[in-house]
């Protein structure tokens, strides 16, 4: 169940990968990288930091060709279609939220204290966005504009002190992704974002 | 033999790296880390995702020596001599193939799966490329123009093919740095390229 | 002591990258993931090149939780005061000075050759400066100005120098900080800088 929602996650940072790529008139080759990173980087840097070798998508190579599968078929329809802003976003939300889980459940399981799996949530989550805007030459978005970070962050939270008291239950991962999807959802409805620095000036 | 075709990638590699750094009127500290980053960049990217520890250049600190009197170098001589384009460009081919080769190679040896050994092949070639364009503020050249990563791909896809059905001949890597050679000759000749995302628009 | 002094290069660090946000524009989360890079950068490349598990802030989150204060005390801060660049500049060549020191030892106690151990002492005080930059998408300025990492790398070599001819005295450390804080200083004080490339043009 969490490795298709991970999958899915994967697709959809894949496709938010590619356009990124598309947007800077790279070729194809620089689509799959793009997509690569958007999707996998994030894992990977969690994963070289914490020493948890293999790193995730070496012991299972479905990452890749889902990865490059998508990025392509993006590559391809993007000929006929206009991306559909509205459901990428929600889509985004959920990968967002699958992947902060999966990155505060491994590293929890690995043993370090509950703060720094909470940093390592976030990093699965928002890491491989920051490496897709630093290849594209952008400065990354998360460090600036909305609610984004700070969703994955909550939800870590969430996620990290619910496991500590209810091991056995299945509800910390749930309530981990509603806390991200809602806050994400309200962000984009509301447009909201954290105070900019330095604060006070416009 | 390999060793040597290897050190004579990192050399040119170098040579790039550093002159990449003079277009940006770095000072000679930044060539140094430029040609290092360009050189070594693909191979401790390649070394850390792996866990295959110690990273190649720690092991054998010739690689470190060999980058940073090539730096050297081409910075005093940057002062008499124009860089011949057309002489580094199929010296650069040279080293892209070796550098396809080695990491290619060392990950069928470490026990991956041949699509992850390919993975990590061109990712030896083209990384350090990659951080070379970032540290220096472009936007990474391999990913928008001419076959090169491409060309790293066929060369890397040859050679595991190869490696699996003649093991004990020499043939899986002079077939594979010919291939690379052969499509980058042929990209820089006729200014061959993949189709640029998204396609149909000018 | 050695830690105290350590923690004092970490908070530097942190106000540095926090500064380096504000001036972007960066939100609250950009300017604590700044802080966070340009403190624990350096070190946590360090550690997974050389694969000294585990990495530095993960067996200590005093690390995290300093950088999160600082650079949330920065962020509120600024909005009365104008940082006082002359005093910081002062610190952050001290911070230099510690990094270098740290991460020069460490690899030495790990056992990597001299000269690696060099190049390990400069990555720990440079290279957070220099991922600081890439995410605000600036060329990095270590690369191009004024006597920085030369100093850092003068430095790591007085230590690595010393410690294997005086390995129980308690002299290495005071001198390469020693080392370190003159030539920034007098590098601060008279503008000095490196040649740039290409020597001989203006």
């Amino acid at each position: 169940m969490i490795h298709l929602l991970d999958l899915f996650g994967v697709a959809v940072f894949a496709i938010t990968g590619a356009l990124a790529a598309g947007k800077k008139k790279m070729d194809l080759f620089g689509v799959v990288v793009l997509a690569l990173a958007t999707a996998l980087g994030g894992g990977t840097l969690r994963d070289v930091i914490l020493g948890a070798y293999p790193v995730f998508w070496i012991a299972d190579p479905t990452y890749i060709f889902l990865c490059t599968a998508t990025a392509v078929s993006t590559f391809v329809t993007a000929r006929f279609l206009k991306p559909p802003d509205k459901a990428l976003k929600f889509a985004d939300a959920f990968g967002l939220a699958i992947f902060t889980v999966i990155g505060t459940k491994k590293a929890i399981f690995l043993g370090v204290p509950d703060s720094i799996a909470v940093i390592m949530g976030v990093m699965t989550g928002v890491a491989g966005g920051i490496i897709r805007d630093v290849l594209s030459g952008e400065i990354p978005l998360v460090l600036k504009a909305e609610i984004y970070a700070t969703a994955s962050l909550c939800g870590a939270v969430t996620f990290a002190v619910l496991i500590r008291h209810f091991p056995f239950v299945p509800l910390p991962a749930p309530a981990a992704i509603t806390v991200i999807l809602a806050l994400r959802m309200a962000a984009i409805h509301w447009k909201l974002s954290l105070p900019v620095f330095p604060p006070g000036k416009k």
